[in-house]
């Protein structure tokens, strides 16, 4: 999707918003699109934005940040978004978000927003998947899937990738469990994350400036479930990183 | 691209295969086509193969396959690939290969091979790229970008998503430093691993049993470049996660 969204405010109707530049655009969303969101238009709607000048930094804030070389206030909100500090080392704060998510400053956000605020990831990203889906459907009559994504670091590699930190209508995980490969031998490796995958390849096309902040990716067939992007979610028990 | 290119063995011409293919499919490769090529039929191309059964396994594979429950040959090889063992728990092995990727089994893999045969990844995937890139513009005039793709698993995620071990004639991340969003902020948060990205937008169309080993993705506009896939390797000194 091209340009065409605007400034999102808050109490802003995102699935109207985006129905109504797909129109515009002359590509209407249609049944079985997969509309992948950014994550920064759905908090700004959702009214998460936080004014650091508003927040009284703990004594531990205040002493991370020192280490860190970042904004007290900054620190104090990331805290406030996370239940574990993964890493704090050379300016970097990764944690773990209360959804789950590992990533740097759990997703508290600067750019992009008026200064002085910052976005917080949505409280529930499935919650505002299914939202946007429901709208839709009540907009157009149209089914359609819908990933909510951000960009997120990776370890041992360079650069940031779009991930699915929501989703609604269909299922994240693509498993060839119990296939066999043409030599009759069961697959390895065997259960793709197609959610991530589907928010990388729209990435490319919405860009980070937040112009373009969602995109409709068209063809796909994709197995339907109500079970949101949980699935993702790596089970502590069965990880070896954490 | 859908099926067509059959069983690859040790000398063929990957290039002139995906070509070939393509035009059979009347999607002939054209200009500015970015090719994402799975890393199993350029490695059966390259014969890196390994017959497991010729394997003589070292006293530390055989005695880190039996904590693993693993086949000892198969360790004894997945040690010959890497440079570190960088977790090994739970029946799963993680290594950094000689190339730098960490992944699980240093990428060696056991399916859509003969049994008892595994593949290697390719000794240079960047040099792979490249021979493809040429060898296309040799058969046909026609100047296109390379990825060679494998599906990696991640840390605290569930699910594998495909990523770029190997690309050439663009640039593999896509930096936005130095600009700045709608208020004047600089951007964080600046810089996308866009051939990783890429990567995983083919894989839903190529699927894991390697009949649709090669896909055409069309209508990018990449950054032209030589540096191939090592801007995608984190620097260890800037590593949190080593």
């Amino acid at each position: 999707m091209s340009e065409g969204i605007g400034e999102v405010r808050r109490g802003d109707d995102i699935a109207r918003l985006i129905v109504e530049a797909a129109a515009r655009q002359s590509t209407p969303v249609i049944a079985g699109d997969l509309l992948v969101i950014g994550q920064k238009i759905v908090s700004k709607a959702e009214g998460r934005l936080v004014r650091l000048s508003d927040v009284e930094p703990s004594p531990i804030a205040r002493a991370m940040a020192a280490g860190l070389a970042k904004d007290p206030q900054l620190v104090e909100v990331i805290l406030r978004e996370s239940r574990r500090v993964v890493r704090m080392d050379k300016g970097v704060l990764i944690t773990e978000t209360h959804h789950g998510w590992i990533c740097a400053n759990a997703g508290v956000d600067q750019s992009n927003v008026d200064a002085d605020y910052v976005t917080l990831l949505p409280e529930d990203s499935d919650r505002s998947a299914r939202g946007v889906r429901d709208r839709v459907r009540a907009l157009t009559g149209a089914d359609v899937f819908v990933i909510i994504s951000d960009t997120f670091g990776r370890p041992w590699c360079e650069g940031l990738t779009n991930i699915a930190i929501g989703l609604a209508g269909f299922a994240p995980l693509l498993s060839y469990l119990g296939e066999r490969d043409p030599a009759g031998r069961p697959l390895q490796a065997t259960i793709l994350a197609l959610a991530d995958e589907l928010a990388g390849a729209a990435e490319p096309v919405m860009g980070k400036l937040d112009r373009i902040p969602a995109a409709i990716v068209r063809g796909l067939r994709l197995k339907p479930s109500e079970e949101g992007s949980k699935p993702l979610l790596r089970d502590p028990a069965r990880d070896l990183f954490r």
